[in-house]
């Protein structure tokens, strides 16, 4: 198993941000010896999204040299919460709860990671907490300082607002960092916003007498509607759990900018490829829809595979250009002075009875300018050269007399 | 057991500085049941001395009107320890260390306490420490909050400093707080540096659902320097284990303005006769010595009895009738410009030999204006009225031509 430790990580660093640690890390490649990579959860209730699944496939990428990961179910810590990123105090989970979101999490890791007992090992760490009495665990927080703990952004950001922190929470770093430890982790892969977290386990390790774990962050890339994160709270994310059609759906409605960023990280493009089509995206119009079609053909295929991608494509170019408006539109002119919704479909469609048009409104099957509108007797704002749509192919130009 | 609940508090009140929870202690004197009063102490090599016997005296007072003293060896906490009153992170104590010092502890205490088990009764906080799980323990810290505990006045003061707080110090005060719920605690009296850890122990005990203890603090009283309390590292303490003769001594050497406060709350004398005291000891010279007399006269009687303070009377004039100065004290003239203590001994005792006279020098038995010379070839620092004592009981005047 003895590898080209430099390749291993230059293959990795497309999505890394910062290593503590980079010496001992190519040291422990090239020592042959199976690494233990720690990926820790907490077992709330998981949705991974395409955000997390990047230290994930960094994680796959080293499975398939032979890697072990440590899959760390929290399940002890978990009835703490994990205050990172949170503004206040989470409400506790119940065993049960906890068992519930763990099983999911399973489910979810195993879209990306190989489970196969040779390289991957799930432990949880009330192996350790459950049996630990006060008086050790009063042990292990003295090794750790006050000022050290309320240096971490999240904690002075709370300070700061006057919000609380509960004590339980002041503790979690050091629980997480502790763990490190107990399972003897080599390196751990992890977000930036766990980094402090992560090098207490260092702290905790050096303690210890054993050999502090080399931490990768990755970096944190934005929400699909440009926010700074992918997150559950805000819906700006892709599941992995999503259906082809939704990953395509939703990569299709991203902002142009965003598609080298996200061709680099969720790809595994040819980073030339990933450059072209981030200058596709730059041009706007046809070129960056057809350079979206291609990342999102990229996405769908590492989860689902081409013959999925393939499909997406082509239901998307179906209904595409079943959307787009024709080049000519016949013109209707109307004469009331505010007409309703049903009054300008009366005048574009003469021939259908007006139980008809209704049916058509309230089937939601009519568009103005793109809004659709279900009240025949709605007065809809109209503009000089407003777009009037009744079902799935049939447009008018309405003209004001 | 009803007593008379304003009369009791009214006999308290000497000494009392704060009640917390008054209302409550009424209250439950009333009930007629006997109360728990929580005694928690740390198992550090203990030295208990006037200023810690305030407290016992009040709970004493309370035992001999049938309520209990749940003396609490925080066995458990010791190994942590309380960092109430230091600047620095102590060092932790070993189990065998902590039964030495819990020995110890109960024979001092015993000087004061009654330790029949109708009134009595030993606890330690391993009892229930001992067997928490972790989880358990991060659910009583949920209950505090990072602000609560960094409000109190040492960790302010620490933290100001940029001194270290070690995390298990922090959490110091809830193990503290939680004692009181989970021995049951009535009431508890302490010193007011320990009012924050036993304003915790009401807030855990209201928070799963107990009655809060009431609280008493008792005032800190000076060091027998007029320092402001008594401590170990300053020996400035009377000890409860020192010999009736220590004491005795201890409190003649008393600072003249704290009489008044020493005998207010380290005897029973009256009140009236308290401030009679204060007044003398204002007057100075014999009156203050008078008045130091029966203030250490009251204070051995109440440790050792009234036989051993009229031995330690006695002692005490006999002696100091030996030391006084004699009313007329023959003058010797000196005739030499800068004299040694052998000169100056020459001239006062002329019938004596040099070698008498060195022997007299380097046995300690020579004073000059009460300083001891040791060294006949010293030339000491004369006054215009300096007194040469050689011997027990010779004393000469000085007088240089």
């Amino acid at each position: 198993m003895i590898q080209d430790a430099q390749a291993v990580i230059d293959r990795l660093r497309r999505t890394i941000d910062t290593v503590i640690g980079a010496e001992d890390l190519l040291d422990r490649l090239r020592s042959g010896r199976p690494l233990r990579i720690k990926y820790g959860v907490d077992c709330t209730a998981p949705e991974l999204h395409l955000g997390h699944a990047v230290n994930l496939w960094m994680m796959r990428g080293l499975q398939d040299l032979g890697h072990k990961v440590v899959f760390l179910l929290g399940d002890l810590t978990t009835r703490i919460g994990d205050p990172t990123g949170r503004s206040e105090t989470r409400p506790t989970l119940s065993p049960e709860e906890i068992e519930v979101n763990a099983a999911a999490f399973l489910d979810q890791v195993a879209l990306v990671l190989r489970t196969d007992p040779a390289v991957f090992e799930v432990r949880r760490n009330s192996e350790w907490y459950g049996g630990m009495d006060v008086a050790t665990l009063l042990g292990l927080f003295s090794q750790v300082t006050h000022a050290q703990l309320v240096a971490r952004d999240m904690f002075r950001a709370r300070i700061a607002a006057g919000r609380e922190i509960a004590l339980h929470e002041l503790t979690y770093p050091v629980l997480q960092g502790y763990d490190s430890f107990a399972m003897k982790s080599d390196l751990t892969i992890v977000g930036s916003d766990q980094l402090f977290n992560e090098q207490l386990g260092r702290h905790f390790q050096q303690r210890l007498g054993a050999a502090p774990q080399v931490v990768v962050t990755s970096t944190i890339t934005p929400g699909i509607d440009g926010g700074p994160k992918q997150s559950k709270s805000l819906r700006n994310y892709i599941a992995l759990t999503d259906s082809p059609k939704d990953k395509f759906g939703k990569l299709m409605s991203l902002p142009d900018d965003l598609v080298e960023t996200y061709a680099r990280v969720y790809t595994e493009l040819p980073l030339s490829t990933v450059a072209a089509l981030g200058g596709s995206a730059a041009v706007g119009g046809p070129a960056a829809r057809d350079a979206k079609l291609q990342l999102a053909a990229a996405v769908v295929t590492r989860y689902h595979g081409a013959g999925a991608a393939r499909a997406e494509l082509d239901a998307f170019t179906r209904v595409f250009s079943e959307r787009a408006e024709p080049e000519d539109i016949p013109a209707v002119v109307v004469s009331t002075a505010s007409p309703t919704t049903l009054q300008l479909l009366q005048a574009a469609r003469p021939d259908d009875s007006n139980s008809e048009l209704r049916r058509l409104i309230r089937q939601g099957a009519v568009t103005i300018d793109g809004t659709k509108s279900t009240d025949p007797d709605e007065k809809p704002t109209l503009q000089p050269d407003t777009i009037l749509r009744s079902g799935r192919r049939t447009w008018h130009r309405i003209r004001l007399r």
